[in-house]
């Protein structure tokens, strides 16, 4: 399913394809994220003119809402959706560890309370993996215990120890047709657990694997350490995606330490707050300075939004509320997010990647959040 | 700038041509409704798809936001929202008199408080032609005083001189290049005061004449009775524009009474609470009835929603707050609304308007409050 087209001399980027029932991926891949049926303010049409390649729908939130007799009436996610190209689901761990209240974690799965209504439900490998089946995603994940940031040692292990039962009755399960099956290595930051985890995950022989327990809530030197650290005990063979990640800026960093696929709700969610993500950082648009601004918001993107409207316009429809604004915001950051990995796969197949990763990182204003903890890591570094 | 190609043998319809400096609008016509400088949830490219003409801003709302500088500074209402075919302006009027926290009615305009921080603002006759000069847009409309629904004898007689009085100021302000300037009816229920007040703005000359008073929360029938008292003392050679009106079934109704032109808010905002409009009435998609149904919200509709997806889904994107499930209801209901006008237009042009009419009131199943109103009227009629 996976092939290895070429792998960067000056890094560990690579460039790939992964092929679907559904049609080709190329790799590296942002995958913008549809959780309950919509990648949120935008339609097909606008995601397929931006580049989308494959999306991600949701285990937890579909179930709940519409719930599976509607989607499986529907003839799974993808007509239901009209949605033509691939999708990856997420199996609903995640959420069931960061949005449900647990009420019991069993040994076959999780007996939690749903976020919305506080019923009493059960989801586990075996019913998240006929949960997929019946979604009929190109990509089903593993049902993974993920603990939160600053776990103890001890949650962390025992994390660990569950996701891989769990990855193994998921393995058993049946699956929609040509449907692929990606194992979750967890481990935190611990390297002997995360090289435990993949190692036992690879022997399971997954199509793919994805580095999970990052994006929930860890400093960015953190993050990067749990994929450095996982990265080596992953098959060159097969697909590697880091769940939830991340800043353009980081996504470049991480095609560097050899990630192919990314998903993140970043874009469309700060778009709804009126920041837009750029080559060199984010802008507040609703600020004062844009009020006469006649450019849009990127001189040289090929946008729908920035070929349209103005910064000054898109201003003035978040301040007033309007809904165009924020879908246009949503157009240009998930453009923008593709873009990058547009641009990635072309210097990576013309053996330019290391230029464009230095200028991209040169450019790229993270944010205070981000710059802070990494000179708290430089200090502590300093320290030891 | 208006020619009229063709009466309807067996009522007022009218088909006709209105020539602005940016192209023809065909009428009889719907305007969607752009306040603040957007038609709520919609883009351009889908407001084109739909035959969208002409398209309506206001005067009130954008002069206190985004301010008449920065829409001067683009160039005017066009270049900042990017619609290069033909706008048109309500005044104001409607607005100070409705939305406003009036302080002072004086000679020459409205002293008043902004809905939205409560600064103090005045906007009379010149003001608002300067505005809208500055707006560029194609058609301007007089600034007029609007009371409402129930005022007193008094009251109305009072607004009408003032409106006429305002009208003559207007006419008088320069205008924007090419800039038509409508004259506004008003005078309530009061059939002498309707008669005067258009004969006297017809005497001033005006580039067309709407009917105000309307959509002021009157009842049906005291809608229809306004507009019946008013369009015979307006000159068939212009265009006559219905403010604020209506339901499809209604606008088939006022074209068979010699309206020309129309506007309405509905088609957008009952999109947002998930209510659709069809050609046999309004259905609310939320409705259980929905869940499973997996056809479009008309069957024979071509709009970019009806052709791409399902009640089940819209439903579902409404339940959970997707953004695009309001987008889509608006899509659909904006282009029934052309739509109509549209068919209005060739079975005026084929004489079948006659036809049509019956065949459309036949299957447009009103709401309750429309029924109940004309219950009421036709009992009333049978006392006298």
């Amino acid at each position: 399913m996976f092939e290895l087209l070429k792998t960067d001399a000056h890094s560990k980027a690579r460039l790939g394809r992964l092929q679907t029932t559904r049609g080709v991926v190329e790799t590296p891949v942002f995958m913008p994220v549809g959780t309950q049926a919509s990648v949120k303010a935008l339609d097909p049409r606008e995601l397929l003119e931006m580049g989308t390649q494959i999306i991600l729908g949701n285990t937890y939130h579909l179930s709940i809402r519409p719930g599976l007799e509607i989607i499986g009436a529907a003839g799974g996610l993808h007509p239901f959706m009209n949605w033509t190209k691939p999708i990856l689901t997420d199996s609903g761990g995640f959420q069931v560890f960061s949005l449900a209240k647990i009420r019991k974690i069993k040994a076959h799965g999780v007996e939690f309370r749903s976020h919305l209504d506080g019923s009493l439900l059960f989801l586990g490998p075996k019913e998240s993996m006929h949960i997929q089946r019946v979604l009929g995603s190109d990509i089903a994940m593993v049902f993974d215990d993920c603990p939160p940031h600053g776990a103890s040692a001890g949650d962390v292990k025992a994390a660990v120890e569950r996701t891989l039962r769990w990855a193994k009755e998921c393995r058993e399960q049946p699956r929609a047709p040509g449907q692929f099956v990606f194992g979750i290595v967890q481990g935190a930051n611990a390297a002997k657990l995360r090289e435990h985890c993949a190692k036992e995950l690879v022997a399971m022989d997954f199509d793919g694997y994805a580095i999970g327990g990052v994006s929930v809530g860890e400093p960015e030197p953190e993050m990067f350490s749990a994929v450095e650290m996982t990265e080596p005990h992953l098959p060159t063979s097969k697909a590697r995606y880091a769940m939830g990640l991340g800043t353009p800026a980081q996504l470049v960093e991480l095609v560097a330490r050899g990630v192919d696929m990314f998903d993140c709700v970043l874009p469309t969610r700060v778009a709804r707050n009126g920041t837009a993500f750029t080559k060199k950082g984010t802008i507040s648009i609703k600020g004062g300075s844009y009020k006469a601004d006649f450019t849009p918001i990127e001189a040289d993107c090929e946008c729908f939004a920035c070929k349209h409207f103005t910064r000054a316009y898109l201003r003035h429809l978040l301040n007033v509320n309007e809904i165009l604004g924020l879908r246009m915001v949503s157009v240009h950051n998930s453009h923008l997010f593709l873009k990058v990995m547009a641009d990635i796969r072309a210097h990576l197949a013309a053996g330019t990647f290391g230029e464009f990763r230095r200028e991209f990182i040169a450019n790229y204003r993270p944010t205070e959040k981000v710059l802070l903890a990494r000179q708290m890591h430089a200090a502590a570094k300093q320290d030891r």
